[in-house]
């Protein structure tokens, strides 16, 4: 397997994005959006999308010059026209217009519009919370997920993010799921792998459970997370990532285009912030603290795993199966990037 | 198992709340409440209730003269005193209250402290959806659930609820689970029935997995629903509630008040209604037109059990455990309410 390091990763993603079209300051926070998700271990939202994006960008669906912009502010929302441009960026200025509505009127909601595909979900809340408020991301994706009961694919793997501040010097926490009982990138290693899933993930064409991802890729559909919990969380986002998404095309129908919505709450308009540092101090350090389950090392919080991934591969670098560190260089060649 | 017509069990309820020092127009507001709760199927959140009430009212825990005010309105936020009441009247207030700063603002944001119990959580997304707006709510409970991983109990089962509204004539959709993957109710009817339960649902006292509901009660612990990812949202939400409900206290430590969080978001702020509007019905209708899988009637949406329990109790009566229903006998007397 071939391991990277991150800086050369970054100048490699940038210069790849930068010849796609896109502006240079435009380039670097994707490629800034991508390389992060794989230092966090969220391979599925690295780099490996960069082939994928390429061929959004050739069939016109990405527009990598387009600028997102502030499109309209109403009270404390406001919609952000991603303009079929790059999708980091229009998260990343959504989660600062949320900031800045929640800094005027304890709260923020921000939608965005003409989207496209925004990455890790997690990043935007993060943001949020290194502003010191709360942070809530929902977006859906393709329809890849039956219902709960259900037999075929009817919602996207729909993530839902939640991003809290801790006390001075803490990473946030960040939360941050597919609501999906695995991610569609587990498919594609156990097939790639030729290994057999792990029953009650997937369905098959037919809506009958299976263990071979391949029946995935012919029709079958991914499970919810959580029985009808999970499931019920899914269809919510679905229903309101929809209605956003379609806003642009002038029709209810979905066209594939993410719906993203973000919030921000500032604690501070509710508690008094240095008794909510405390109380979520305390808490976490209950939690920490507490005797893990047999053969667990420790209880961890969420964001806590992705924080030592991280930790591990600024260091050691960042592992890449052969065949997306392939593609990525045969991409590279077609974009005339060299130094790979 | 003795079946109260609803009216019958609504006369009832509202005679013991109002026996209990209780303002009749918040008697009629709490008796509905649990009453409700009862149609729909959430009997854990009934009229079971109302012993462990009357306790609470003794005890100087909840005040049942006490009435819930807006104590302060900051933006599109707003914080509700519960005054240590009711807990229902006072989430019926925050949610009327998000209602009208979403009416304002495009998105309302309130919380209630020195708060009691609030029922049913459902309840209160549910009143925004008839507003027509999309409504979340979540609040935490006593600690009875570890998290993922973890060995003892350090959450609540820290409901998390959310509405959104159909079109016209169509009941909302209603999402209101506990984060625990059952409901500490659940144990208690396998208890009263000597019957073991299913695996992976509650851990004992030294943290290992247990059928045994009594291992629950000697210091065992629930497990959350959905592995890391609900024990993630558990956390969350914990973390905000805990502050939430320690405002009051002019402390961060957790004094078993619940802590609760509702909001209200106008799609119209941020979305034309009627394309909200159709997009939801065109999702949900492709939900509810989906084949279902072996041995499921249909695919329903979140809510949709509720309803059709509804319609049936409407009709056929409330059926209550003979030992719930005892106990309200016995209150009832003690209470002097007659009629029972």
């Amino acid at each position: 397997m071939p391991v990277i390091h991150y800086q050369h990763l970054l100048r490699l993603t940038h210069a790849m994005i930068a010849a796609l079209g896109t502006p240079d300051d435009l380039a670097h926070m994707v490629a800034g959006s991508l390389v992060e998700a794989n230092l966090r271990g969220h391979d599925s939202h690295g780099v490996l999308r960069l082939p994928w994006y390429a061929r959004f960008v050739d069939d016109g669906r990405l527009l990598p010059a387009a600028r997102p912009s502030l499109a309209e502010q109403r009270g404390a929302t406001a919609r952000i026209d991603g303009a079929f441009g790059w999708g980091q960026p229009a998260a990343r200025l959504a989660a600062g217009t949320a900031v800045d509505l929640a800094a005027e009127y304890g709260i923020g909601l921000t939608i965005i519009e003409r989207g496209n595909h925004i990455g890790r979900v997690g990043e935007y809340v993060g943001l949020i919370a290194e502003a010191g408020m709360v942070g809530m991301a929902w977006c859906n994706a393709s329809p890849s997920v039956a219902p709960f009961g259900g037999r075929h694919r009817l919602m996207g793997t729909n993530p839902f993010a939640w991003a809290a501040p801790r006390g001075p010097g803490r990473a946030p926490l960040i939360l941050d799921f597919a609501t999906s009982i695995v991610a569609e990138g587990k498919l594609r290693v156990a097939r790639a792998a030729g290994q057999s899933l792990d029953p009650g993930l997937i369905l098959d064409a037919a809506g009958h459970p299976s263990q071979n991802a391949d029946d995935f890729y012919a029709g079958g559909a991914l499970v919810p997370f959580g029985l009808h919990k999970g499931s019920g969380l899914s269809v919510m986002i679905e229903l309101l990532a929809r209605a956003v998404a379609g806003v642009e095309h002038g029709a209810t129908e979905y066209r594939g285009y993410n719906g993203t919505m973000l919030l921000a709450i500032a604690m501070s308009g509710v508690v008094d912030t240095d008794r909510y540092l405390e109380a979520a101090e305390r808490f976490c350090a209950a939690v920490e603290s507490s005797e893990p389950a047999d053969g667990v090392p420790r209880v961890l919080l969420p964001g806590q795993p992705e924080e030592a991934i991280r930790a591990q591969r600024l260091v050691d670098g960042i592992p890449l199966a052969a065949r997306t560190w392939d593609d990525i260089r045969a991409l590279a060649a077609d974009l005339r990037v060299h130094g790979v």
